[in-house]
């Protein structure tokens, strides 16, 4: 296992948590303390300082030096490694769209033989 | 907590580990059985079994019916998910690479003056 590896995992797992992801996005409009990120989960500041040491260990998040208040502030670059990870298999997912879009094509084909037939037999009728 | 989320929490949970990670690189290569994907982690065959219950739980990858073989398949859905999820992050980091543009920019500036004070003192010289 290579560091790379390592922080993947770590990073993996503090995101493996709904409450943790919703620090993540309210930090993504701005820096806020403690009690200001505890508020929206009626939460307690020690099971919110909890979450915020996973995040602060997976590199997720930094806080300020201010004793008192230290800020928290998203990092970004743990979940680029994610982006980047996710992207090698991208082709699957696009591999299955095209599937479907064959599937539609062969569908509205398929339909609009069926409508040709349909007109064909008016025709026949009106002659 | 939506089911969204939930499934997001899931699918975390079971990449933060290298070797569920490693199955799935293996299995984008194309689909394999338990001792196939055993092998090059020098692992038993329920150890391998324990981390496709998770990867299956998770909607990883899926496993087909011949009851002997049953081959793993990957499904890339949850990973589109977790794409999709990062997504709405991309702008940080993209905004610290601007910085870092902003910054090489003006360090070739500051290098380039300075190439040009060079240049002029080596004229003044040759005159």
């Amino acid at each position: 296992m290579n560091s790379q590896q390592d922080s993947l995992s770590t990073t993996f797992a503090a995101l493996a948590d709904p409450t943790r992801r919703a620090i993540l996005a309210r930090l993504s409009r701005g820096s806020a303390t403690v009690s200001e990120l505890a508020a929206p989960f009626a939460m307690s500041g020690p099971a919110v300082s909890k979450h915020l040491r996973v995040l602060e260990r997976a590199r997720l998040i930094t806080r300020g030096r201010e004793a008192q208040w230290r800020p928290c502030q998203l990092e970004a670059g743990p979940l680029r490694e994610v982006a980047d990870w996710t992207a090698a298999y991208r082709r699957f997912w696009e591999k299955s769209f095209d599937r479907l879009d064959g599937y539609l094509e062969e569908l509205q084909a398929t339909r609009r033989e069926a409508a040709g037939k349909e007109k064909g037999k008016a025709r026949a009728k009106k002659r």
